[in-house]
């Protein structure tokens, strides 16, 4: 539809028709649909007028079930208008991907986007428009459950995939085949609640907000997201969904966003609990006029603007504004010539699950998983007797919470994958332990809101039988293979932990196993980086393998056995222990930073940790070793404009093929503004024969030097500057230039 | 000195003579001072010039020794300028009072301002002009070790304190006997270190700093303090001692400060560290164009501040601004007149540790003490065989480590006192192990900096015969005392501690002695509020009682036989555990509250562990107890200038006198910046006899509601509020009412 037709249809609108534009209800509004609730719906005062007119829809899926709801809805609307049908395609729609943060530590943004694409296809066919996803916030803090969504630590790398998610839903046009709408979340700097409690207040200066926060939205924006998401929390004291500075002259004015702007489940009815909106016609007017575009599953818009219009508090014009937004996505996902798009019940059985997605799942799995420590222990030796020890044996419960589309029983476990590769005479299963232990002080149990039943726990006792059963196997075996980890419902929304550890009745079975054999490679699950101190230090390898979706269980068998050599590297920090978070690598130096130079007692430290995490950002194993040589520039000194070559070789000193990450980071020395001690600015991911050498370079030029001023310039300062090279963020291997 | 003749003296200085001023050099580098240090010396490349020329000395004292300095210095200076001797005098001079955090448990500021004025009085005897005291950092996180020095998590708490702390130091007149200038600390925020981390980075918006953190720097500028000194951390990425906007737009103009800013100990020099000063001549130019007056302990300003002026990178008028505040403050004291002001060798052995202080540390003391557990046991029944076990029985290190100018020696030891009071044939005191023990991981011995002797550790061994011993004490005895807590060095500055525990061998003590014995009272000496939830479960009684000073065992022994009855109340939350950190009792309610209302798994919690601190703000027992009715307003509306008067009975229902906290909240349930769940706006320490019943009356007036706006305006808002009355910040005793 062009243009100058949707103005017309925007003029033939009723206020009423248009205000009922910007209300999204979840499907269980609707016949035939059922639905998934990630917020209150309780006292929402949803009329049956609003559930006829809403103009999209969220957290249902199907094509059958939804082209039923287009049809009916179409029908009944006096314009005809269609409906969106929105959901959270966060990892994979049927074929699950690894959490965001498991694809992060694949440094390779070109796999999220094919993830993304195959998410899209899947999402089409079932009849989604539009996916929340992907979210960009960027973390520090462990303590938080929703950093699994998340890309990691990193302002650049965060960006780098935020675009390449974005590119990979929605593709070039939205309106071609199995491209889906992408909606980036949340603005902003969600990711920074205090004490890692989930929706908890945000504290940053103004400076860390543009510095380190918003470049990853700013990406998603320029690869042309359709939508952005509001933020849970508050900016300088004022919720996002309310925050006009933050919405208008931040995101629109300043990024240059004009698509629709979403708010979070509730969100604008939440800033009445927040203190900001003394009811909800204030909640309304302040949202509105923050330029929030759709009010996700509350009547606060369709109850109150059109009152607040005729009253003048809220001008026709800014709510046409919204309205056309709306119109626009739906015209640019060609709704208006086919509202169902790619809904077809055919194609969703041939390509939900297809082999395609699967093997891209498995692949995406193994380039996810960050093998953490291996005294030469991995790859396994199959002829060896062995046992698998450990609640994730045999469990298919291995995507995270956040693939609620997806279902358990698709995914591979480890022991099914097993079987087909490990002898069956020399190899045993035992669960050991369930996921969440019957712990005296039952703190694991508490994932309150939830029946308990999820959590299939067993007694005091029971649990006792288990691990004994599971000792007398370890006895057996000459190597002891240990999946442990979190419980899928410990990470995720709403699944902060003050406590980042391995649940108890997990590390009791760990230990139980280190008394009676040494030879332990522990496969760990989790969402979120945990202090595994205990398991480092006993373990002869430990391989992260986050929640790996699907084809988990073959994934993890390809690399035990060395078909597939580990490449992942680590997005965000493994914190020492959780007195040390927040911390991520690209800190401050500070004052008195913990080196030489400074008298030893007043350095910056603790007096009982160190400053250090235990795993830092970049880092990770594989199964050759690899030399870097000292780095070098091909000039010292240069300027705006030019370009100061870096280069380092790079060889394969090891006994197999293997992928290293070489990764480049950049630090100002001095600056009116202080910068981090350092700042990823380049990677390669380069894969090598046994004895091969190749050269690697990067290219450093101005721009990438530029920061935030005091005065919220973003410019380059002239003077020294270091540039390090390494395979983590802890590199000492730098070399100084000037930036005249 | 009339100013026109300061004026003259100004003018007839040398551009190097008034630099010279702006110069602060600890005492070791004069003749027959010895001197501490609490940051970097080496490498400062101070020269004898820098030495006969400094403007003042700090960190040293003694009347007969500064006198001679004194004396020496001003022949050899060409105007006879004197020098202003400096010293962090935090807790008491000789006489040492309970550290910050204790005398602000007293919610009592006038008791501060006594025991300020004590201190005083002790230092200016001792030869000092200046302390630099009082600390007003707000402070939200445990982990930081230097929460010992601030008076807690309250704005307007620590407005109180930092009014009563400066005019304690400095009364109506400087030159008047036994006064001392007050310099507040540190400008600005430094309290905000991320992850408790010592010196490390600040985090804030600019709300929150103006409207939580710089209210306490403001009373004390307005009471009159003399000096404000800069802090470590940057803000906005920017150091305190070079950021302009802060010193100059904030605290100079929005404030009104015009006294001697100085830097933190050679923070001027450490903006190089920081990354913001590329040399020691580019951190000369930030800190003195940022109105920093006093280097202390860096020759940056001496080396380069003269060449600077010259080639007219500084103004000569920026210098002589700096100078003449110095030169006024000299003036202010008198010591054009008198350079000695106070010093006397006799006074000071009449003085110093008198008394009178003594009396004042011990009723500060007993005043400092929060009892958080008594099921009863407290008072102790002095008729029952009693143990003394713990190694804080018969220590004397029980100030702090910010309390160098005392002697353990002079303090009173719990043994010492109670072998006054309990009767010897029926009382045993064992130490039962070392403060800090020989654990496995040996992360208590982590204190780097030291020698670790000052540690007195043992061996496993000498440990378990140690605790052997106690135990068959613990098993003889009908009531056993546990002296337990953190070692002096575990607080203070530069003792950030990531785990916020008891001393694990003083667990171990505590675990073997409730084997044989359940009827435990803890005394627990601590820097900072720690998790104590072990104990807390199994103790039954649990006294607080800081780091006590001088009087300590006295006041403990007072308050155990219930010869004083404890009255302290926590004004810093007791957190659940470390992973609960920052966590403060005037937090933001956010948009999903942990209460009724909210779809009970999408709150703002924690799967693991409550939102709310084991102990929170206000919190405190005493020996009686206290009833209080519902909260009364005279009326439910008004409007600025008019007034509201809330009122409670208060009642003593229980058997001996005692002292209740009554404490006044508000909330502003909905504003334009949101507002905490509760706000500190009044307090009355109320003392009656059992029976006796007494109302107590807040008045509500519009000046207390007014806060921050977006626009950084100091305003009201217009709507409805919250006032809570009760005994703690937990209170829900509420009424509500209107602003109109």
């Amino acid at each position: 539809m062009k243009t100058e037709k949707l103005k017309s249809l925007l003029d033939s609108m009723t206020l009423q028709e248009k205000i009922d534009q910007m209300l999204q209800l979840t499907g269980a509004f609707y016949q035939d649909a059922d639905s998934v609730l990630t917020g209150p719906e309780e006292q929402l005062g949803i009329t049956g007028e609003d559930v006829s007119m809403a103009g999209s829809i969220l957290g249902t899926c199907g094509a059958e079930k939804l082209m039923k709801i287009q049809k009916n809805y179409m029908e009944k609307h006096p314009h005809h208008i269609p409906l969106l049908f929105m959901m959270d395609i966060i990892h994979g729609m049927k074929t699950i991907f690894p959490i965001p943060l498991g694809q992060a530590a694949s440094f390779e943004p070109e796999l999220a986007k094919r993830c993304a694409a195959a998410a899209a296809k899947e999402a089409a066919v079932a009849g989604l428009h539009v996916t929340f996803a992907p979210m960009v916030d960027l973390v520090r803090d462990a303590r938080w459950g929703r950093v699994m969504e998340s890309t990691g630590e990193d302002p650049w790398l965060n960006s780098l995939f935020a675009k390449a998610m974005v590119e990979g839903f929605q593709g070039d046009d939205l309106s071609r085949p199995y491209k889906v709408a992408a909606c980036v979340k949340h603005f902003a700097a969600y990711g920074a609640v205090q004490a890692g409690r989930e929706y908890h207040t945000v504290e940053l200066s103004e400076h860390t907000l543009r510095e380190y926060y918003l470049p990853a939205y700013q990406a998603g924006i320029d690869a042309g997201a359709a939508m952005v998401m509001t933020s849970f929390n508050t900016i300088n004291g004022i919720p996002a969904s309310t925050n006009r500075w933050l919405m208008r002259d931040v995101l629109r004015e300043e990024m240059g966003f004009d698509g629709v702007l979403i708010s979070d489940f509730s969100a604008i009815l939440e800033t009445i609990a927040h203190g900001n909106s003394k009811d909800c016609r204030e909640a309304a007017v302040k949202a509105v006029q923050a330029g929030v575009d759709i009010d996700m599953m509350t009547n606060v818009y369709t109850a109150n603007l059109r009152e607040l219009s005729e009253e003048g508090m809220v001008e026709k014009a800014r709510i046409d504004q919204s309205v056309m937004r709306i119109l626009e996505l739906k015209n640019k996902l060609g709704l208006f010539e086919n509202p169902y798009k790619d809904a077809d019940a055919k194609k969703e059985k041939e390509i939900l699950l297809c082999e395609e997605h699967r093997a891209l799942a498995r692949e995406a799995a193994v380039k996810s998983f960050v093998l953490l420590e291996n005294d030469g222990i991995l790859p396994v030796n199959t002829e060896k007797s062995t046992a698998f020890i450990g609640p994730y044996t045999d469990s298919r419960q291995i995507k995270s919470s956040w693939a609620f589309t997806g279902d358990d029983k698709d995914c591979v476990s480890i022991e099914a994958a097993a079987r087909e590769v490990f002898d069956r005479s020399r190899t045993e299963y035992r669960k050991g332990s369930p996921v969440l232990g019957t712990d005296s002080k039952g703190s694991e149990k508490r994932l309150t809101g939830f029946t308990g039943d999820e959590f299939g726990m067993l007694t005091r006792e029971e649990e006792e039988e288990m691990r004994k059963e599971a000792v007398e196997a370890a006895k057996k075996a000459e190597t002891v293979i240990m999946p442990l980890g979190e419980h899928y419902l410990q990470s995720g929304e709403a699944a902060s932990r003050a406590q980042i550890s391995i649940p108890e009745v997990q590390m009791e079975l760990f230990r139980a196993v280190y008394e009676v054999n040494k030879n332990i490679i522990v496969i760990l699950f989790c969402g979120r980086p945990l202090d595994i101190r205990e398991i480092t230090e006993k373990a002869r390898a430990v391989l992260v393998v986050w929640r790996p979706g699907t084809e988990g269980g073959n994934a993890v068998v390809d690399v035990l056995t060395g078909k597939e050599n580990p490449s992942g590297r680590l997005p965000m920090s493994f914190p020492y222990c959780v007195g040390q978070v927040p911390v991520h690598y690209n800190e401050f130096s500070t004052g008195r930073p913990n080196q030489k130079g400074v008298q030893e007692r007043f350095r910056s430290k603790y007096l009982d940790i160190p400053n250090e995490p235990l795993y830092p950002f970049g880092y990770g194993l594989g199964y050759t070793r690899f030399s870097l040589s000292q780095i070098r520039l091909d000039k010292r000194k240069f300027k705006a404009g030019e370009t100061i070559q870096a280069s380092v070789n790079l060889k394969n000193v090891g006994t197999c093929k293997g992928t290293e990450t070489v990764q480049f980071y950049i630090r100002d020395v001095a600056a009116s503004v202080v910068r981090p001690v350092k700042e990823l600015k380049g990677f390669e991911k380069v894969t090598l024969e046994p004895g091969e050498e190749r050269t690697v370079r990067f290219s450093i030029e101005e721009p990438m030097l530029r920061f935030h001023t005091e005065n919220h310039q973003f410019v380059s300062e002239a003077g020294e500057f270091l540039v390090f090279v390494g395979t983590d963020s802890r590199t000492e291997n730098q070399a100084g230039f000037i930036l005249c």
